[in-house]
């Protein structure tokens, strides 16, 4: 398939479909097909186990191309750098609750916020135990498939399918356009300023990395959630900065 | 597994699930799983080709219950005798048109039509060609599920995933409600925060209230948009009152 064919496939340009090491390649081919099917053909894959694997080819069927064309990255890092919504799929209950989706509530949120400057991906864990809550306090959202309670862990493939119906069900509804005067940060730029915070914290005295007491997953929390624009991670920046040459001085 | 504990994970007792003629004992599997998860458990097999298997059990995971205690009939006829309500799936448009259902839809109907003296099937055809025009004309209602116009043809588990999470989404109506685990911050300590904030700001020389720049009212936008919790409130006020700390005592 050429590079036009497949672009015609996809409705979605800004979303990518994150994978994070993925143990069966016959899931990464079935999603692969589950995705284009819904109109979604940006597939990254974090340390996949086992690919490029023939399984993965016969599995995708007629989406062989969603599978040539994957993007194979070696950290979470890389596959949301570049993106201004990261949503994490999220089975479990967790210690510190985070703002939580349907996955119909994500899927209008990811169509109405999408963007031609930035991208927008959706995380996907390991088969045996999904995200590690490192990579799920990089999300600004989880989402959760809600399950019969005998029985909650879908398949990799099929937890992919339901999100991309549901995003291709919003689409097919009216967008929400939400309007703001400055373009949001990428996730990159907040990764930055959450590691200046934390040397601030350290600096004033306020944080001790040998005791941490959970404070840098709830300002993490409290960070991801806000969802700053350009000009407040700049201000939020610019007052550490602030900060640094006072107490530094010293 | 007990049949005790076979119907405890069935939130849906009158509800078949129908596979008419499967080719791959795999997806008879894979259906199994995408059922149980969302809380069905009656499952027919019109003349699979290949079944029992030891594909069907593998995929199933831990839904080999489903699989085991499947209804193997040799007609469509058989399968839907003593319903009251049948809906076949259709990817394809018919030549005489049909009333058709959406996912949604059809799971309201589904769900909303459940009765104790006469059971509801949904059919889904065989991979190479769903069903035929006969069996379809034996349904009172279609359903498609939509997708991209690139690729239309779904993985047969991954229809039955769609249309069973939709069931189960219909019938649980109450949207998630995020679960937080600290109390909300009230305004007024909200409106503490910001003026301990404006006067660190002007401690450390960046706010400038005589050239203010729209830098507080930004800043107010931001905090009133995160809603922040009471801990969170704390530990700002926190980091702001180390900040005073260091910068004071020069």
């Amino acid at each position: 398939m050429t590079d036009d064919m497949a672009e015609s496939a996809n409705l979605f340009p800004s979303v990518r479909i994150v994978l994070v090491e993925t143990s069966h390649p016959g899931n990464i081919g079935a999603a692969a097909r589950a995705m284009k099917n819904m109109g979604l053909t940006r597939l990254y894959l974090v340390s996949p186990e086992d690919f490029p694997n023939e399984k993965a080819v016969f599995r995708s069927a007629s989406a062989v191309d969603v599978v040539e064309r994957a993007t194979v990255v070696s950290s979470v890092d890389e596959a949301i750098e570049g993106c201004h919504l990261v949503v994490g799929t999220s089975a479990r209950e967790r210690r510190i609750p985070w703002p939580l989706l349907t996955p119909k509530s994500c899927a209008e949120k990811v169509v109405s916020e999408r963007r031609d400057d930035s991208d927008i991906a959706i995380l996907f864990g390991r088969e045996s135990r999904g995200l590690t809550n490192e990579e799920l306090h990089r999300c600004q959202f989880h989402v959760n498939i809600p399950t019969g309670k005998a029985y909650s862990s879908l398949n990799l493939a099929m937890a992919v399918q339901v999100i991309c119906y549901e995003i291709l069900q919003a689409a097919e509804g009216e967008p929400l356009e939400p309007d703001w005067d400055m373009p949001p940060a990428t996730t990159d730029a907040v990764e930055h300023f959450m590691t200046h915070l934390e040397e601030t914290l350290v600096d004033v005295g306020f944080h001790d990395p040998e005791n941490p007491r959970q404070l840098m997953t709830r300002l993490r929390r409290l960070f991801t959630r806000l969802r700053p624009d350009e000009m407040e991670i700049n201000m939020l920046r610019g007052f550490l900065t602030a900060v640094n040459q006072r107490t530094r001085s010293d």
